[in-house]
């Protein structure tokens, strides 16, 4: 089987002009098969408030009303998808930017609203990879935005760890895959304050034990359950880090490990 | 040679949702592989408007800054180009959503400033079809936003209806190619105030009469100009209607012919 390397960058390593370059230098510099999946999130909260729309957010997920969708469909598969894309072609990386809707990629079910209506929030359905894996094997590199779509011709807001754990599972059909979660901090972090505490290996029993403690809470959470859920459907290798560690190769930051 | 339409809708069609939904629903019945090209210029300007930045049009044409650029490229590739993919997704057509920075499919260059400074707006320089080719023997249906880049990094707003004419173009290397121009009216008009006078059959020498009596004038001239160039270049047939043009198959509206 071929290898592909599954990137998922976030938050602030996009939204600065100087990070994203820096970024996307060490991207293109990767050997073999590869998928970029970015977020986007603040850019789109900038953008909503210059249109008068009041960003809410619940335990880090957006509110996604009807004008929210607008926003961020604008801003993840227009602004931020098409600028990587751009930026890509530049060092000669042929990529092309696709959401979950372009070649029927991700069906979403809208969220069932239970205490809390999300709004236009989709949850993977099912992940269609037969067109993704004719591009990847004519080595067209594919960008993928943070939304999916229902199947009856709405578009949904789905999260880009979410979005990057499932096309990772649905590919090992086809793939060797590794994911590699990219964010701000070297890795996953023992002590939150201090940042050269990173776990090496992390199994899932202690990521549950600091789950419990405290130690690993917010955003982190939803992470490592994508990253465990990857690795459970046959993913060969996660790892969450920072860029520094896309630059040196994949031995940095944390690996997660269904051993005990 | 495979035949191929392409379809390019602009204005007033895909920005409102009941005659979007309507030509999609034509454009989704239309046989054998084809192609949609869009615009999107009124809702970037409402956009543009929301976001306090002042749209400034020279002869039909978008001044296009820098904050201009990312609205265009936020609407075009974004907001319509999704919804679009979306909808057709919803049709049973699958597509993929893209713009001249994918799989570098238009490269253009900045418009030399001459007595007006255009801003980021794009001169199609070249087209590379072969992935979009893939695509299409697939049988997957590319929806095009007009945007194009200049391979250095940047997104740049390129006219709809001249990459319509590019695309058909360079696809006679590899397909019986048809343009039609979708737009508000039935075709071109002998006179103007007359929906009922259309021309069926506009020849070049016809064409540069009209123009020079200013029977044909304004968006129409550029329009047909794109028309004539895809016609010298080997596109099969240029036609010029509306969506009920669309509807009832190729042979209302004004077909161009070089034929004197």
């Amino acid at each position: 089987m071929q290898k592909i390397t599954i990137v998922k960058v976030g938050g602030k390593v996009v939204e600065t002009p100087e990070s994203l370059q820096e970024l996307l230098h060490d991207f293109a510099a990767l050997q073999g098969h590869k998928i970029l999946v970015h977020g986007g999130g603040r850019s789109a909260t900038k953008i909503a408030k210059q249109l008068g729309i009041e960003t809410q957010m619940v335990d880090g997920r957006r509110i996604t009303d009807l004008e929210t969708l607008k926003v961020v469909t604008m801003v993840y598969a227009g602004l931020v998808n098409k600028n990587i894309v751009a930026s890509l072609q530049a060092k000669g990386v042929n990529s092309v930017g696709l959401t979950g809707a372009d070649l029927n990629l991700i069906t979403a079910i809208k969220r069932p609203v239970k205490d809390i209506d999300y709004g236009y929030v989709g949850d993977v359905k099912s992940v269609q990879i037969k067109e993704l894996t004719t591009l990847i094997q004519r080595d067209v590199v594919p960008v993928i935005a943070p939304l999916t779509h229902d199947g009856k011709g709405n578009m949904l807001n789905t999260n880009a760890d979410t979005m990057a754990s499932s096309l990772a599972s649905a590919l090992t059909q086809e793939f060797d895959v590794q994911l590699i979660y990219c964010f701000e901090k070297k890795g996953v972090l023992s002590n939150p304050d201090d940042d050269d505490t990173v776990i090496t290996n992390l199994t899932y029993k202690l990521f549950k034990q600091y789950q419990e403690s405290g130690t690993i809470a917010a955003g982190m959470i939803p992470k490592l359950d994508n990253g465990f859920n990857a690795l459970t459907n046959g993913v060969k290798k996660v790892m969450i880090t920072n860029t520094q560690g896309l630059k040196e190769g994949i031995d940095t930051g944390t690996i997660l490990t269904n051993e005990s």
